[in-house]
């Protein structure tokens, strides 16, 4: 199952709206015989790349998949009957689908006498496919802030200046975070001050994701102040300004605007991620600035923190984040360290809420005489 | 050599206003015959200890010291002579004795006939002996400044509430940080708002190091506004009050106070480490707060950070650092990562400055027929 789990992971930001899933197939004789993994929407599920290379060999052996099969026809035929055709006698899933639509497949496999062991490793998976479990659990785009400063919290120097505060090693791994979701989301003052472009610029020889579409680029302008010369607005991506239901929208928005809710400081980010929900956008970036990130945070949207940490001091200038809702210490956002690795000389911090703001339920599952679990 | 230096490090904390050092003697067959270290002022010297468990088995042998053996009768006689009549055959010796008062033991040594090797693991020599090193070479103690923050950068909620930020593993590490340093520092600002004790209090069952004197407690208080009440003058440990020399110094701070020139928002620091290395303290704490550390930071005083990042968000409140002379982004203080380490939920950063304060001149000198290295 680490194995399966590890080719679901080569689908991160290829797949959306589907989830990231993979596949191992051993022969009767514990072989491996055939893996996969789903790559791309609209392109052959997990299952079916694996019994593809398993072909015969795969008749009395045992699948490994990260997520229930799925047990409907989409643009790919129902992958529990794939299973059943080849003659595959166990099915190993670490975690059951919880889209209603999808659902389904272990009940078909067992009712055609298939063995079928639900939970194995199935925080695992669910760590792998944590953005699309938010997504369809949820109801609402897994949300990622992602901030660069230096290790006393600063993000420009006092005159404004930014240019660069982290490494280039930093900068490309923020590249690789933007290909891998579905959605960048910055604030108007971000786009007023810095003109960023927030396109996805790997760095050469990093293979980009096989997407459907490119990353859409989300501007939060209550007040519809988006400059018509705005490199956001470039062409280059496609890009949604997000005003308030009552902005004057200038001409040169309209085709980008869409109206939402406004509230006491902006706009209903609830209904923004609303919205790119219904967009099919699985998972979002939101990467500047302090005011935008201290709102999703306020409001308990923020279901991951990347930082990245240089290794110098500024004393003064503007602060990563932007007030959050906390006046008092009880208040404070407790999250947890869930990853530190260095990055060129700079330190990559990943963090996650202690509580998870959408927790995912882990259940274990098992039917059928022997339910042999992973060592 | 290896070995040697982490002999040494045991020292930590007790030598003052000594060195540490670390000497592990072989027979003339290679075997270990004696290790020892420097342990407290007054105690005797790692060779002198390795020697005494050596005994007639260093004749012929070889002696690893991490500092170059002395040559001076003080409380205990010089280790050059001790080697000497040991009948040690080789000393090899990884940082020369930038002492003058206690140089000349290997010059005496090769004049008696012995094989002496400079140099070997110098780097890592100078790196335990950084404090005592900088202290005797730039005239002034080492200056560590510890800070413990979110990972936003903060140090207290908007309300000034900071109980606790870090954990309670991160607080027994400053303990110990407090109890390896001469002094510790705090700006008025911190004894007025926080009123610490600044004294060391380790956790049950860590052994502290046999020190001549407690830490010494240091306010910068250019107006000599430490009230009579205050912790920090509870009689626990000695406390030190630096004034500004034309400030009015209440009765209750007399005992305490020292003079110091003033300058553009407060006292000298120069002035005040130049006391302090008067006093025979090797190495500071900067503990608080944002002001003081800034102030520091400014004049190029620091030699090392130590921060404790809480996997924590608030968005507002008070930032770990303050001004600290950088308007823009090409006057950022520039630092690499010497060590980052979890403690309990936290995450413990060292970093060093990118060009060290007081760079450690590192040089390979050798004598004798042959010179072999440590692999």
């Amino acid at each position: 199952m680490r194995r399966a789990i590890a080719l679901a992971a080569r689908g991160l930001g290829g797949t959306s709206p589907n989830p990231v899933v993979g596949c191992v197939i051993l022969d009767p004789s514990g072989e491996v015989a055939g893996v996969g993994f789903h790559a791309y929407a609209g392109g052959p599920h997990a299952e079916v790349v694996a019994l593809r290379e398993a072909g015969g060999r795969a008749r009395g052996g045992t699948a490994y998949v990260t997520l229930e099969p799925c047990n409907h026809t989409g643009r790919t035929g129902p992958c529990s009957a794939a299973l059943l055709e080849a003659g595959v006698a166990r099915v190993v899933v670490a975690v059951s689908d919880p889209n209603p639509k999808a659902a389904g497949g272990a009940a078909v496999l067992r009712r055609h006498g298939v063995v079928v062991d639900e939970g194995v490793l199935a925080a695992e998976a669910e760590e792998v496919n944590a953005a699309w479990l938010t997504y369809v659990r949820a109801g609402r785009p897994y949300v990622t802030w992602k901030f660069a400063a230096t290790v006393d919290g600063r993000s420009a120097a006092e005159d404004g200046t930014s240019q660069w505060i982290t490494s280039p090693e930093a900068r490309a791994d923020v590249h690789r975070l933007r290909a891998e979701s579905d959605a960048v989301v910055a604030g108007i003052g971000t786009v007023l001050a810095d003109d960023p472009r927030l396109t996805v610029r790997l760095t050469a020889g990093v293979p980009a994701p096989p997407r459907a579409a490119p990353v859409l680029r989300v501007v939060v302008d209550s007040g519809a102040r988006t400059p018509a010369a705005a490199r956001v607005l470039d062409g280059e991506a496609p890009t949604l300004v997000a005003v308030a239901e009552d902005a004057a929208v200038p001409a040169h928005l309209s085709p980008h605007a869409v109206r939402l809710p406004r509230v006491p400081g902006g706009i209903d980010l609830h209904a923004l991620l609303a919205e790119l929900h219904d967009r099919q956008v699985v998972s979002v970036l939101i990467e500047g600035g302090p005011a935008l990130a201290g709102a999703f945070l306020r409001e308990g949207l923020v279901d991951r923190v990347v930082g990245y940490l240089a290794p110098a001091l500024l004393g003064a200038g503007a602060a990563a984040l932007g007030p959050a809702g906390v006046s008092t210490i009880t208040e404070i956002h407790r999250l947890e360290f869930a990853e530190v690795t260095p990055v060129g000389p700079d330190l990559k911090l990943v963090l996650r809420p202690k509580s998870p703001v959408f927790p995912n339920p882990v259940s274990s599952k098992s039917s059928g005489p022997q339910s042999p679990k992973e060592s």
